[in-house]
């Protein structure tokens, strides 16, 4: 039942430094290199949203010319609007991730459109990813809970999903953005979901922001699900509860599921090395727990 | 097969503190008076161990003579040896917890004999125990993993369950003492130790040193286990890895299995307002992500 490999994209050059102060191109891609070195294959790398709402990612089509560097990795942008989508393809990132909020208070508030307004973009943006050659991911935010609305009902989540998956997009992630979902209420939302996507891949994207971004992880794994994001050093806090934190740590979820058994393809010194380099570039200490306690005696 | 209620037993009084700089009496009492407020039920309070070994808690008799003052709460202490076991029932703490360390690096420099040599000495401490009315619990450190020896054969762990349970004990429980565990190894050992313990209470206790904590505890919740130590705040370091975690935080505990539908009949809201007492009276800050982050809205 407990698939044998899970694929991790390393999201911290974009979700993990979006409320970051801005750092210097050069320290990105110092991160970036680090980040290669691990072994991990997909890098969620920046955003083309506006420059004034997340400055840390305005040099995102700067950054998007130094990839060719990198030739072992896959890179996706993330965007919230067929704007953003055409100006990431003209950078030469066609493996585009929408974001769509399941709650409108939320969406609202981040993207200036209730749901269904951000939904109805979806064949747009999929158009405009396919037809440079790319691909679409589409992520469903606040698929748990909302920090204005409370729980979000299962069937907005899955309203959103079936919509996208008829309008042809390539991959599916649910997303905890605030970091409140528990074991049980992974199992129940991904149940849920997955008779919705067929053969679309079904990835998630959890916080740990209350302590069970890892216990999330794991209950997604063990309900077959082989794609799960996570960001180096933990990088990334939590907009919504200022000191806390967001992104679960690359290494420890890397720790968690090598010890289970489950291969992901990423050296874990190496992801500690890479957490190192977050935290340095970012110039303050990172949440990573085997950041501080190093891995386990292993004979 | 999930279990809807579980028990959680506060440490942080003698696991929480055992490595802090020593506090005063009238902080603890202030500790334990708001843990008193979350509901909870047992408490492991203090341990009769060598004073000079752990100073911090070398006030074990005095703190015993103001429980009296905690009517509602059912408090437990640690001891690493038979005279240990006579000074706390001499001081009225009749419901002993007794450490055997499964593997025998550990064992040597933390009570200074093999395992097997600490193991021959239950029967004596269950005999102090019961003359005095009270009770013996066993529990099995480093169950999963050693510092120094590696990864702790299942039957070192499962032959002293065996001799413990031939005793007569009351309870065993098996600790993830530095934090390594994951949820497949957890599963595996629980099923390996569940058939020789019958029907003596079977609890776990689990460190998030490597972030893997709650991810483990729910492993155990959902193998049946319906007994979990706790620590308010996350108090308790990790001794062989310098400023890294060490106990689980009990409001983060409590949350999540909250969030599950399982009954801890602690109160979140309390849990955390204790945790901020653990901060205060140890000056400095605390691992809890709710502690930072706050309960998620309801409605």
């Amino acid at each position: 039942m407990i698939p044998d490999k899970v694929e991790i994209r390393e999201v911290a050059l974009r979700d993990g430094l979006q409320i970051e102060q801005p750092i210097p191109l050069r320290a990105k891609l110092e991160l970036l290199t680090a980040v290669a070195a691990t072994g991990v294959r997909e890098v969620e790398v920046t955003s083309f949203v506006s420059p004034t709402k997340v400055p840390a990612l305005a040099d995102a089509a700067a950054l998007a010319a130094e990839l060719w560097r990198y030739p072992d990795l896959e890179f996706s942008a993330l965007v919230a609007s067929p704007g953003g989508a055409a100006r990431a393809v003209a950078a030469g990132l066609t493996s585009i991730e929408y974001v769509v909020c399941a709650s409108d208070s939320f969406s609202s508030a981040n993207v200036g459109r209730p749901t269904a307004d951000a939904a109805a973009a979806i064949g747009d943006i999929a158009g405009i990813a396919h037809d440079a050659g790319g691909s679409i991911e589409v992520i469903i935010a606040t698929a748990w809970d909302c920090p204005f609305d409370g729980p979000t009902p299962a069937r907005r989540v899955t309203d959103i999903a079936e919509s996208a998956v008829a309008v042809g997009i390539d991959r599916l992630a649910i997303a905890d953005t605030i970091g409140t979902a528990t074991p049980r209420r992974v199992t129940d939302l991904l149940a849920a979901v997955r008779p919705i996507v067929g053969a679309t891949p079904l990835g998630a994207h959890f916080h740990n922001t209350r302590g069970a971004g890892l216990a999330c992880a794991y209950a997604a794994v063990q309900a077959g699900i082989t794609r799960l994001d996570a960001s180096a050093g933990g990088l990334g806090g939590c907009p919504f509860a200022p000191g806390a934190t967001g992104n679960i740590a690359t290494e420890d979820l890397v720790y968690l599921l090598g010890d289970c058994g489950i291969d992901t393809g990423i050296d874990l010194e190496a992801a500690i090395a890479a957490a190192g380099v977050a935290s340095s570039v970012v110039g303050h200490g990172l949440p990573s727990a085997l950041l501080a306690a190093g891995d386990r005696k292993r004979n």
